[in-house]
């Protein structure tokens, strides 16, 4: 392969999540047939999202104002705060639709494994936006695994005292799930946590 | 997912070849965790992709100077043409360093059911380059696809009495490959061209 262009943008290419070596060269190549329809306004994107988007100073979403659309929304319910992991389950929420709160990003779970510390995630600002009033309910929507739940035990300590409500999602038989391929885990939770039909 | 500069870069994201939405909203994201690292270089290689990245008028490879580095390089055997379908094609037959001869990319395959017919493709830039002399040896190296052999079958027809050899890339085993995994095909094409030990 020639040409130093080429090769500097299949390597950068190469590191997002995804792609390898190999996808990364046909992306490459996907990208230069395409000039006008795909690589020029890809270029367009990328230097505006570098030029725009922020960490919002409130919840950590990512967005082109600051506070985010999410933080300044007067429709949204400003009683619940929705704390997640990360930027991606924030937007997986909010695709949902099913949620009208506010969010706070942690940034990251507690992680022995990979060195990630209370004082690696934004706990603290989490603290403090209880602390300033006005939250009646926190939401605690780590994922279901040993880390993320880790991760909400941590934080509901953190936040004993504060005078607010802590809930967790649900655990239990995913919608379209077949019991037959379900873990040991999954089954013992959705048995304990069964409803009234 | 708030910000319509995100929305903008997540959905040309996906048009990449291997990302779907949910992996381009992966990409995205990691790409504005990395803003230094990754983001806004990768926003330069685009540009600089954009800006300098031609097709060679030879050849047709992709590269920043026309004629490629391939067509010009003096050390590089200009009596020989490898006939490949793509860029990428080129590319791997570059990577395993076994030819030094100089190329001619297609641009596709013949194929009823695409609607790609011969005046879709280069050949007639083949014609001419062997017209105008020099060349003695055409190697096909299409893919052992029923396209890529009718394809190599057309090539053939075209060349026919310019004066060159012709040949085509070996089939048979793949290096490390099991018999016992391998189709009839292949398995009928390597016995036949079986060779002496």
């Amino acid at each position: 392969m020639s040409g130093s262009e080429i090769e500097q943008l299949v390597q950068l290419l190469a590191k997002l999540p995804g792609l390898g070596p190999r996808s990364a060269r046909r992306a490459a190549l996907h990208l230069l047939k395409r000039r006008e329809n795909l690589l020029e306004p890809l270029a367009r994107a990328i230097a505006a999202a570098a030029e725009k988007v922020r960490a919002c100073s409130v919840c950590g979403n990512l967005d082109t104002r600051d506070p985010c659309l999410v933080c300044v929304d007067p429709r949204r319910d400003a009683e619940t705060i929705c704390v997640v992991e990360n930027v991606a389950d924030l937007w997986a929420i909010e695709r949902t639709a099913s949620f009208r709160g506010r969010y706070h990003v942690l940034g990251g779970v507690l992680s022995a494994l990979d060195g990630i510390g209370p004082d690696d995630l934004n706990v603290a600002g989490l603290v403090r936006r209880i602390g300033e009033g006005g939250i009646r309910e926190v939401i605690l929507a780590m994922g279901a695994t040993v880390d993320g739940q880790t991760t909400a035990h941590y934080v509901t300590d953190r936040l004993q005292g504060a005078g607010v409500t802590i809930s967790r999602l649900a655990h239990g038989v995913p919608v379209g799930g077949e019991l037959d391929y379900l873990d040991d885990g999954t089954l013992t939770a959705a048995l304990k946590a069964r409803r009234p039909f």
